[in-house]
């Protein structure tokens, strides 16, 4: 992290905001894979920047997840299929600050002499390569930093925006429930609903999509839910589904019912995928470090929640995670 | 209701303030099975009488549930064993105005000389029986009602009244994802964050305390999952648990996940009890009434979420509840 007090951060967000001010045409660029604080920023960003009357065009290496097209509505997002991007005077990164992250966009982004601007809430620690940055690691989301920008420029939220940044807030602190829920989040979604965000739709659209076949693709992984470490522990090896089976398109619900244990400090999920690779989801409800955990088995993470991709066979590296755990669990 | 428009509700507002101001012991009770709105009221307006420095007791008909017993560790709550109550000048009723749903508590309050006060968020079609009432039908939870009620007093609300007011918000609005989370309650919660709540900390504590069983509880069910109506149905018929099965002690996990199904509208969950007889658990995402339902079959509710208790066996009713379903689908 290259800005190494506040008062940094602060003097280098004012100068962002001078960037945003005087420039004219815009290319927004989110992470490979965008999720819901990406996108929903940059459809909050793009609002804001068109009622500056700026030129605006939003790039990702990947499509939308489908649970989020309602952002589609009024948002025109791009997925980069190769060539030159539209001359543009900024580029600005939503969401991350690694260009490597971009995927098939950096060599673009990089090849063009625009100006690049991060837009971030996370910690980095490498150099600064960019030339500006509004960063605040303690936001809630970028989204949550898209709002501020807009307050800080005088520019009036439309329901549009609101619906941006409320799908950041709510996508990256799990619908309020995560520690970084502070007052501050709470009271923009306050304004956000106040200026026409309707969250049951918003909960309808993000959580309610599932397919048909997920209720027993969890009743299948469930099944195999054991124990270690007097619960402590929690593990799910998941074999790749047979003919017949049911496949699990989405892990979180299991990992979601299985964390809800009281006891469990732990939870570890294994599933198998067709090539016969294992795919390893870590979570915590402590300060055990599953990212300490993932990072032995060439993953990684965040301290609650971490990944891996590891070889097979199933049992046996099921119980060389559970053995590390256990390990961990009681250095 | 008899309060038939908004300027009556909130004369009747001033003359309850007038009350709380100038009584000196105050009898709190909630109703039966008392939830988190009921019982986060009442810790939180404890708090606001302590405060104020009047004689506070809470007396309930039944215990706390487990999940909310962190609520008792600053608020004393009385289970009421018979006999009189203390002698009080005002009896508060929170989060119901129907004297009966006292329970055992009924027949001392009858006696009782007290003034009668509803503190309640719920619409009410009969005649007013009490003395003065605090009631606004479109407040999301009766917490919130408190926390207005402590600024119009004019009270500092502290951090017990802060996590009271918070548990009834989260309870009664399924932590901020129901279509009566407004502007006003995301605001009144983050007023409570900056006041001392800890999201995170009260989501552990109210949803991540299932027993160890409950994700095996939870396979079996959705094991037993059928879709009716080309998938808007979505029904589960759970036999009571054999030797060696695991039983299913909440519900509420099944029929999120289900209800999280892109197509499915209604979810009806038939459980059956050791005596044989059916409890119904109805809920819909639409505006398919299931309280409708329910009421076809003896039980009743809200629009979005009712139940029933029902004769086995369990084949025969299902048919007969889920072909009710279909036609009221049709219909």
């Amino acid at each position: 992290m290259h800005a190494s007090t506040e008062r940094d951060y602060a003097l280098e967000r004012r100068q962002a905001l001078e960037l945003i001010r005087d420039a004219r045409r815009f290319v927004l660029c989110g992470h490979v894979r965008p999720d819901g604080d990406c996108l929903g920023a940059q459809s909050a960003f793009a609002g804001l920047l068109e009622r500056l009357g700026k030129e605006v065009w939003i790039y990702n290496a990947d499509p939308l997840q489908s649970q989020l097209e309602y952002l589609a509505r009024d948002t025109n997002f791009r997925v980069y299929s190769g060539g030159e991007l539209p001359a543009h005077d900024v580029a600005v990164m939503l969401d991350f600050c690694e260009i490597e992250r971009t995927g098939a966009l950096m060599a673009p982004l990089v090849a063009a002499t625009s100006r690049k601007l991060v837009i971030d809430h996370h910690l980095f620690h490498a150099t600064p390569w960019w030339d500006a940055a509004y960063v605040d690691p303690r936001a809630s989301a970028t989204g949550l930093l898209v709002y501020r920008i807009a307050r800080e420029l005088g520019v009036e939220i439309d329901a549009r925006m609101a619906r941006g940044v409320y799908t950041s807030i709510v996508t990256d602190t799990g619908w309020f429930k995560y520690s970084n829920t502070d007052a501050e989040t709470l009271a923009v979604a306050a304004d956000l609903v106040a200026r026409g965000v309707e969250p049951a739709r918003m909960y309808n659209a993000i959580y309610q999509r599932n397919a048909r076949t997920q209720p027993l693709g969890v009743a299948r992984a469930l099944a195999r839910l054991e124990y270690a470490a007097d619960g402590r522990i929690a593990v799910i090896d998941l074999p790749h589904a047979e003919k017949g089976e049911v496949d699990l398109p989405d892990g979180d619900d299991v990992l979601d019912l299985v964390r809800a244990v009281g006891v469990v400090e732990v939870v570890l999920f294994l599933r198998e995928l067709k090539d016969g690779t294992l795919k390893l989801s870590a979570r915590s409800k402590t300060d055990f470090d599953v990212n300490l955990l993932a990072r032995a088995f060439g993953g990684g993470g965040h301290a609650k929640a971490s990944g891996a991709t590891l070889p097979g066979p199933l049992a046996v590296t099921k119980k060389r995670v559970v053995d590390a755990a256990i390990a961990q669990l009681a250095g």
